[in-house]
């Protein structure tokens, strides 16, 4: 089996996870959150979103969270940008990187952020090229890659179509997500080589949600075609809008698990990550969304 | 990525996995669960075992579910036999094939039946050379083929032994079996491919734990090796008596599912089998351990 040597995991706990929670989890708790997350070694974590606090008042705190980090050497703190404004409020904050996004579906684009696929690239434009102005790094998150809850299956013409657009706006690096986790291995593979059609391997990542158990497969999937970059959430974080009570991302525990059983490095200490998904879920009063961490927290009580 | 296009799956909930349930089940209902598995599609079950009710009050039943089960044409009915008098109890039941099993750890033989890996073989020979005569077909599990909770890791060499010692005595298929889920893609191909010096590709299956979330990963590693039969359990009936309140046997589910969004064939009936698992979880008061048969089930109440 032909695998990367080396992994770099993105993780999206604190944002994409948190942002996720009925009650707004307070600015202290992120903070310890990205602190033991950053202890554990990962190498860049998605931190918090420059959104409306009326759409998302569970990031309402974004400039609290950001200035509140130590922030420590050869760790890169991301922030999703959805607008202008987003952009001007996150760059008082300083990230490492900003997120932009757009869907592959033109259904699912429409319904979550009531635009075209083709509008929301527009848009998206000027805040790519604002960012690079500013020396900040751009990451485009591609949703809907491979299913999407209205349109079903999605073709990868319409995934390399995305990525190109993507491209042409000065997007540095895509991600390629499977939102509602519908995704197996070979349409995974699909979405991937699409995107690479536009992209060089160094510049895509996987982000995989587990909502069907399938994003383990998916992950090995992808690291067969060289891919060595993907984003995932400690404990589990953040659920599927489109699925109640179903598992959204994959958790960061399973994922580091398989991919040290592999031999590949991950700079990351497996049983510290354990520990950061466990003083969140304690926070949220339940159990770590992860097998791997599930077992070894009972091993632990062995 | 070159894969089988079609795979059997052997449910083995009904045995594997309620003989973990504290409290035995009742004949009747594991009678309906076979009966809707066999509905969904499946073509092999492991009914039960004839072991002694002392040891395993939960299969105490066992007769009793043979002989109420409305046998499908095409369905082949297994049960295990770990020793002449099981093996004479069941002959009764008129099984299509026993089950015989031995671990690859020594550490593991000795604690889990009181004897050396040897020992068990020869114990089984005549169990299997008994079965043999009359027709039976005969399958052996080979525990612990990856990890063991005694030892740890367990080199491909030891399975290769044991694969050989299971071949001396006239086993015709062996199920290798990551019975702790401790297994990653690597590690898990080569159990296979040192199982694979002495069974040919169509005499071996794969029965994988998702203890540690890995099951997916491995199945899909094990499938790219050639393997094209697969235990696994509806609802992920079955804990690991090692890791208490971790998950067991990979769920049927999400095994199907997989298999069918990669286009292989299963013959199974995947919204059926969701039903099956509904029913048991409904019976034991919880839900089904299987992501995609969370999501499913919560797409059909949406």
């Amino acid at each position: 089996m032909n695998l990367p040597s080396k992994v770099k995991l993105v993780d999206v706990g604190p944002r994409d996870g948190l942002q996720n929670e009925k009650s707004p989890v307070p600015a202290a708790v992120k903070i310890e959150l990205v602190h033991r997350l950053q202890s554990a070694g990962l190498s860049e974590i998605e931190v918090t979103s420059f959104v409306s606090p009326k759409w998302v008042p569970q990031m309402a705190d974004n400039a609290e969270v950001m200035a509140g980090i130590k922030r420590k050497t050869g760790v890169r703190y991301s922030v999703l940008t959805p607008n202008m404004q987003g952009l001007e409020a996150a760059l008082l904050s300083k990230p490492d990187e900003i997120v932009v996004f757009a869907a592959a579906s033109e259904a699912f684009s429409q319904r979550n952020i009531n635009c075209s696929i083709a509008e929301s690239i527009q848009r998206f434009a000027l805040v790519v090229q604002a960012a690079r102005d500013k020396g900040i790094y751009v990451r485009g998150a591609m949703s809907c890659t491979v299913g999407c809850p209205y349109e079903g299956e999605i073709a990868p013409e319409r995934v390399a179509m995305l990525a190109s657009m993507m491209k042409d706006i000065g997007v540095q690096h895509v991600g390629i997500a499977d939102t509602i986790g519908v995704g197996t291995p070979i349409k995974v593979q699909r979405a991937i080589e699409a995107t690479l059609k536009h992209y060089a391997i160094d510049d895509v990542s996987g982000h995989f949600h587990d909502t069907y158990g399938q994003a383990l497969g998916n992950t090995l999937a992808a690291l067969q075609l060289g891919v060595w970059q993907f984003d995932t959430s400690v404990a589990g974080l953040g659920g599927c809008p489109f699925a109640k009570g179903a598992t959204g991302n994959v958790a960061s525990e399973d994922v580091v698990y398989m991919l040290h059983g592999l031999g590949i490095e991950t700079g990351i200490d497996l049983e510290k990550l354990v520990d950061a998904g466990q003083f969140i879920s304690d926070f949220l009063g339940r159990k770590p969304n992860s097998r791997a961490a599930t077992a070894l927290l009972n091993k632990r009580a062995f």
